[in-house]
């Protein structure tokens, strides 16, 4: 993949026509804002664009996905945006895995499966470096793109409370304020908002916390009776984990979640001088140094033992 | 009360020394950055300044209070930051109440109790404005002050969420951060630490939970036992009535915390068609459109009942 920056990749769309923008499966609201700006922008200089993704766009990102034209007509150019691997188009890696010309992305783990990337990865959502691709082929951040752009910012970023965030996300979040988008509503949308099933698992998910290794280490379950019970679907559970990390004193925060009578996910957050990768590692997982996962088949009891003894054990050598 | 700008405060400064600043009572993140800011702004440029506040300062907030020297001396000049009724000054209005020479805030409400006044209603925290009047003195905004400055400013958003924030706010927040702002450290430990007592009250809080009229009045109780139980302070519960609000389809969410036996203290936050100042005024109470309150005396039983029945009216009416 060659390297190029927003300029340069605003200055090749310029030269296309008949664009697809494909987004991640399970897409989120980066995805979504970026593809959506996107395929506006490049609609309103007179292309034609349509968006793609293998899974279905939530009902909740309506305000600014409404009344976007989805044209017919066959890919003579593909970009994808916030997409880190061909493997996270889902369904869609089969058709185009091998045919992406453009990839705009923020993640500095991405696998260069594009012929072309701008990969901004000091940038905590892909959004934050659209404006430039948008302006730079001489496109309006009309109020809808600003909308769309904005939500991408403040979901990657927890509403800017994220350690990725620099002065520049500030920045473009003020441009795109100046530019219509309507912060305050999205937010609330976004982050103020919860189904009633949710509060429901929360409520059951706070009522098996656990303390252990002189409440510095604190555990949480989500059973499957429980998903059942609250009528809670998968994505529910994600705010499920914020709960033990933010517990004062807390050097491990363990949540075990149930997918099957002897299997489960074990994920693990842990503050500055623990490391949860390595503990992960010890049952076959891995992932970062605050953050990682491991799965865990046998009963739930000794899910819990395994994963707090190795926990206090961590805890214990830190000290 | 003379309306002055920004800039012309900072003239006024200039021009005196052995000034004290007042924040008020009860302080938060915002009176407290501010303050700190300005006090050590002031000793920067050679003044002699300290800080006086009713109430006690937390210690969470030694990440940015740590090392300013309170200096002894008489005051010549007294400045309040943050303070929007000489009354919220706490035991200091009786001594300082009638002598403020001038007063920085944001709160459109002010009562006007100094002689001169900058008063930026449009700004959502007063740390907004702190950086013109700082810089306006010729002081720097070190990393110390930036870090008191950032404080205020995503303490009093909600970290960039309520709905004042502006492309000004995310403006003020990026140049902090260009200031060395440790924005990343101060949003956790504003906003992902909480006591356990705290997540103890919010579990018992939360079964609690209760749903009238059709799901979309939503209640919660807190009780002196429950505060017993979980031996939480006052201020842990500020975060319960958050709980009932972000209910997707609810349109009242109503907290109802007892104060004595039969003695409630009632709090209602609404969604944009009901008007919640408007329910509790039936109670004698009152507040804003959006969040209001009154008290009750009587039984838990007959505080619910009745609080449920006029919410219930006010949604059935508003259909």
């Amino acid at each position: 993949m060659i390297r190029i920056t927003a300029k340069e990749a605003a200055e090749k769309l310029l030269k296309q026509d008949n664009i697809f923008v494909l987004m991640h499966r399970s897409p989120d609201g980066d995805t979504i804002g970026c593809g959506y700006a996107l395929c506006m922008a490049l609609q309103q200089i007179g292309k034609k664009a349509r968006l793609l993704c293998a899974d279905e766009i939530p009902q909740s990102y309506e305000y600014f996905t409404n009344g976007v034209e989805m044209q017919e007509f066959d890919a003579e150019y593909i970009v994808t945006v916030d997409v880190a691997d061909r493997r996270l188009l889902g369904d869609l890696e089969m058709l185009y895995g091998d045919k992406v010309d453009l990839c705009i992305d923020h993640h500095g783990s991405n696998r260069e499966f594009a012929e072309y990337g701008v990969i901004a990865a000091d940038a905590p959502a892909c959004a934050q470096i659209m404006p430039e691709v948008i302006e730079g082929m001489g496109a309006k951040i009309t109020m809808q793109i600003a909308d769309a752009l904005f939500t991408g910012l403040t979901t990657d970023t927890g509403c800017f409370r994220y350690t990725g965030v620099t002065a520049q996300t500030h920045r473009t979040a003020s441009y795109l304020i100046e530019k219509g988008a309507r912060s305050g509503m999205i937010n609330r949308l976004m982050f103020e908002t919860k189904p009633k099933r949710q509060v429901m698992l929360e409520k059951l998910a706070m009522e098996s916390l656990q303390y252990f290794c002189g409440e510095q280490v604190a555990l949480i379950c989500i059973t499957t009776e429980m998903m059942q019970k609250s009528g809670a679907l998968d994505h529910d559970a994600e705010s499920i984990p914020s709960i033990p990390r933010q517990i004062e004193g807390v050097k491990v925060a363990v949540t075990v979640k149930q997918k099957a009578d002897d299997y489960f996910r074990i994920s693990l957050r842990t503050t500055d001088e623990i490391d949860a990768s390595e503990i992960c590692s010890a049952l076959g997982g891995g992932g970062h140094r605050a953050a990682a996962g491991c799965s865990y088949h046998g009963t739930l009891k000794d899910a819990v033992d395994t994963i707090v003894r190795l926990s206090s054990e961590a805890v214990e050598n830190a000290v």
